[in-house]
């Protein structure tokens, strides 16, 4: 399927943005009239450039309330589509995106805005120009696309067919289903947009909040499938208002909403069988194979790990690489890099088929990644994640793979050593790339978003969004930093079957966690009653707890070391949170740094 | 009138919020529990140290979801409450702020919800403690003020009595004139909350996007107004969540709170007639008596404002300060401060009485700021606006008064001169800073916020607001630019009576202005259809234009220099705007620097 993109989504000048869209690897662009009005390019030098970048105008949106007016006002919109039909022909732009009226418009009946769209579609004619007629959710007659098919199939012309905008039609709660009943001749043009489910006035809503594919809450595939089914052919079009996109760079916001399409239409195609349009099987991790730590020099995490129970698995026969265990949660310390600070460098998961899933990634537009790998290495797929977290993949178990390659280390069965596995990964993202990361995680990691939750902080709100497989053997917890905050630090959450004993024998090793104000157990107390003995303690511990309906959250945090920390946690029955009401303690207790 | 602020307003950990509340000024504080529980201190530190600081604690909000519940929840929901009693002990604190049921509630009747409270009141008795009953806007069964009102009425306990909050009242349209149909002594606490205009749910509203007052479209003073009247003698406090607030420097959103409260209550006493509540008469301002402009080496604005065709008006009899002036539009330009760069430094304001002015901005809180003057010059009386930007008030005009202090200067009226006045200053502040800016100019300047737009730029919406005299002598134009642009310039307008013409003269005497892409023209005319020798004219003379219903708009901007431009600007007719349409040409022709 083509891909198109308006360029009102994207940042800077029309020049920048074309760059931008034939970078990506779009087929065509959305041209807004007030991005070639703000150009010192010519129409005619437009053309030119898109034509040389291999880009074709799809659309062109010239202006607005048109139909449903009185006679000096249509013989005055005339005037003013002749006039920007001239410029379409030097641009070389022969389809015209027409919004139903919002403004102008004083007559509300069907038959007068086919007969005045039928005459513009006849000047349209004139010039080899199409209108695309959409109803937007705020039109003054117009706001439901039935509505404006039903005035297109009244003006019964051959260059007059509709525009969907899935924003449109799914803000309104229209059901998408009506679409197959339109003519496929008719179906002009379709453009694209998410939203989260914002519950405000559509106008703002739009204007401000649309998301691209996959990092909202539409039914997109849904919508995309009876488009298609309806018999639509023309190009999937991204149009999304949204106050970030149109501040970050605009070639890595193009890149990103070109892996929103991509995701889209192939999600779609899975949807309905139709393989020949299927990029590949998304492979959904079924474990955590490691986490990879990097740093010039990792020996305070190392004896972080000790002290926490971790078992020394051995380095790496040929790279400075050691591995720490705790059963079958395994923490790679990377020393190869020379950039200091330490910091979350990569992920592994275990899939079905790793291959897959990295070309998989690769297709959907992931930035690829570059992994030095040495003779009889045991090789993983690799790609890079947007802010550039290496993601890998493995068919096997460590065990099967990779962990032969570590020697010398001693045995994880040691009685005393921690047992567990790898619970969450917590990973901050400044604003303006969380959207982002949400998609590649849904696109490229095959994961789902939970709702999500703000969670106060000493610093303002912490946005937090899990994203998850539905069997909850990988989970990553995202954070959304306030922009004024210092980005957070990451974390890696290992799960054991008791936090207490845990706590204890890390204490006793003398590993200090993070102090927990006492006032946060009289609080405890208040609000579950808790055994005098548990709530003894866990205020002699430092633990943290939390309890719902299904069960109980023990957990606890070690200082951070650079941008890293780890925490502990231990699920009792059913409990399937974060301890999301301790965060606000967590975030002022590492602020303040236990003074 | 007593002030108070919830600490859940600002950022930072518990001390620190005590320590900015007192050295704003407030009497008292508002404890939320959460920022109790994050705190090392215990709550006997925490008393002892709002004693030390003269604050007392107004109010404690330690848990939620009492009323309304059946038998076995009232039971653990009375444990709760015995267990918060007793921190409340400790603390010090003497009422306890609760809200209405929104989630375990399932029992509507308000019978039984005033028995259960009665129940828990008769318990906080016990502990010398008070229930302030409020309720929610989004309250499962109590969610308007009459029925709290009602159920506390039936409880008929001496200390169950009712919390009314600006914001759950009048986001959901509630008429505040009942309250004063409310016992004044049941009214036991007041807190306050402005809010923009937003149609969307209300608890995300109330959640992340309230203001203090005189930032929001709330009619804060006729609420207030209602609540003095029903006998209510109790602090006034602030409770305002807003996403903004939270991130910001802790004693700046302090003092910025505070001024928000004294402009209230102010107003309120200035609508009622009660003059000894009342600060001082405001001052709205007649006329724009200067624009400073400071810098190092000011000499290229020296040649821009030659070009452009204002006077020497000459030099300071006694500082390193010259004069420009076009008819009644003063410019200073100020090279004492050695700091680098050119930027807007100061605002001048005719008004009926400028020292009254400046006392009633310091009383309200504005800062004070200090400028050096002479033996024998004119005293002008100063504040500090927020951004540091300096606020002089004149009660002459300017020939009457410090005109005379310049020296050696051409006469304005020389033939070719040009004549004209401040039209308005266009400011543009950090989304930080925003709100604040607004405040200051609602509170110590006098003047009125007109509606908001968002302008499209290359870098992001840039929202526009001005804010005004009613008769428009005076207008101010704030932008608030998007977080990851850089700060945009600020700059004077000067309306002229023949734009053109001023454009005209100033090209031939070399002034290059900012050129205008060709594209606009092209547009222009699709849009007006003008009359073409009006628009050969515009397009020669790298011109822009606006046209409403009232009349059209004329205008043109210089090259910017430092952080500083003009614009000249022409209202024709009745046009009032600001050439807003405009704004994303400029915007992306700033950008580009012509190229």
């Amino acid at each position: 399927m083509r891909t198109s993109i308006a360029t009102v989504c994207l940042s800077g000048g029309l020049v920048e943005k074309l760059h931008a869209c034939a970078a990506a690897g779009f087929d065509g662009v959305e041209i807004m009239d007030s991005d070639l009005i703000a150009a010192y390019e010519s129409p005619e030098e437009i053309r030119a450039l898109c034509a040389r970048l291999g880009l074709r105008i799809d659309l062109f949106q010239p202006f607005r309330d048109f139909e449903g007016v009185d006679e000096p006002t249509l013989t005055e919109n005339l005037r003013r589509a002749r006039a920007k039909f001239e410029v379409m022909k030097r641009l070389g732009a022969n389809m015209m995106l027409l919004c139903s009226n919002v403004a102008t418009a004083t007559i509300a009946d069907p038959e007068v805005a086919a007969e005045q769209l039928g005459t513009l579609a006849d000047l349209a004619a004139e010039y080899g120009i199409s209108i695309a007629y959409e109803a937007l959710a705020w039109g003054k007659y117009v706001s439901d696309y039935r509505d404006s098919w039903k005035i297109v199939e009244l003006a019964d012309r051959a260059n007059l067919g509709v525009c969907l905008d899935s924003f449109h039609v799914l803000s309104r709660g229209h059901d998408p289903a009506g679409i197959e009943a339109i003519d496929p001749d008719k179906l002009f043009f379709l453009q694209l947009a998410d939203a989260p489910a914002f519950d405000m006035d559509v106008l703002s809503w739009s204007r401000h909040h649309r998301l691209f594919p996959g990092e909202g809450s539409f039914d997109l595939t849904g919508f995309l499938s009876h488009v298609l089914l309806a018999g639509y052919r023309g190009p999937l079009s991204l149009e999304v208002f949204n106050d970030t996109f149109r501040q970050t760079d605009v070639r890595r916001t193009a890149a990103h909403a070109l892996r929103s399409l991509r995701w889209l239409s192939d999600r779609t195609a899975a949807l309905n069988g139709w393989e020949e349009l299927q990029i590949a099987l998304p492979q959904p991790p079924r474990a955590f194979d490691f986490v990879e730590v990097a740093g010039e020099d990792l020996a305070p995490v190392e004896d972080l790990l000790n002290k926490l129970g971790f078992s020394f698995g051995g380095g790496h026969r040929s790279k400075p690489v050691r591995l720490w265990r705790a059963g079958d949660a395994h923490v790679i310390l990377n020393e190869q890099h020379r950039t200091p600070g330490t910091r979350l460098a990569g992920l592994g998961f275990v899939v079905g088929d790793a291959e897959a899933a990295a070309d998989r990634a690769l297709a959907i537009g992931a930035p690829p990644a570059y992994r030095r790998t040495y003779e009889g290495e045991y090789p993983l797929p690799t790609v890079s994640a947007p802010d550039g977290t290496g993601v890998y993949w493995n068919s096997q178990s460590a065990a099967d793979s990779w962990l032969s390659e570590f020697e010398g280390g001693e045995s994880p069965e040691t009685p005393g050593n921690l047992q567990g596995v790898i619970d969450h990964i917590n990973l901050a993202y400044p604003w303006q790339e969380f959207d982002e990361a949400v998609l590649f995680n849904t696109s490229a990691l095959a994961l789902d978003a939970a709702p999500s939750a703000d969670l106060p902080g000493p610093r303002g709100l912490v946005r937090s969004q899990v994203m998850r497989t539905a069997d909850g053997a990988v989970r990553i917890a995202m954070n959304l930093a306030p922009p004024t905050a210092p980005l957070q630090p990451r974390h890696i959450a290992v799960r054991v079957s008791d936090a207490i004993a845990a706590a204890r024998a890390a204490k006793d090793r003398g590993l200090s966690f993070l102090p927990i104000p006492d006032n946060y157990y009289d609080d405890l107390n208040a609000r579950f009653g808790l055994d005098p003995e548990l709530l003894a303690d866990l205020r002699a511990l430092d633990l943290l707890y939390d309890r719902d309906e299904a069960g109980a959250f023990i957990h606890f945090y070690t200082p951070m070391i650079g941008d890293v920390f780890f925490e502990i946690v231990e699920r009792v029955g059913g409990y399937d949170g974060y301890g999301a009401a301790n965060a606000p303690v967590r975030l002022a207790v590492q602020r303040s740094d236990g003074q």
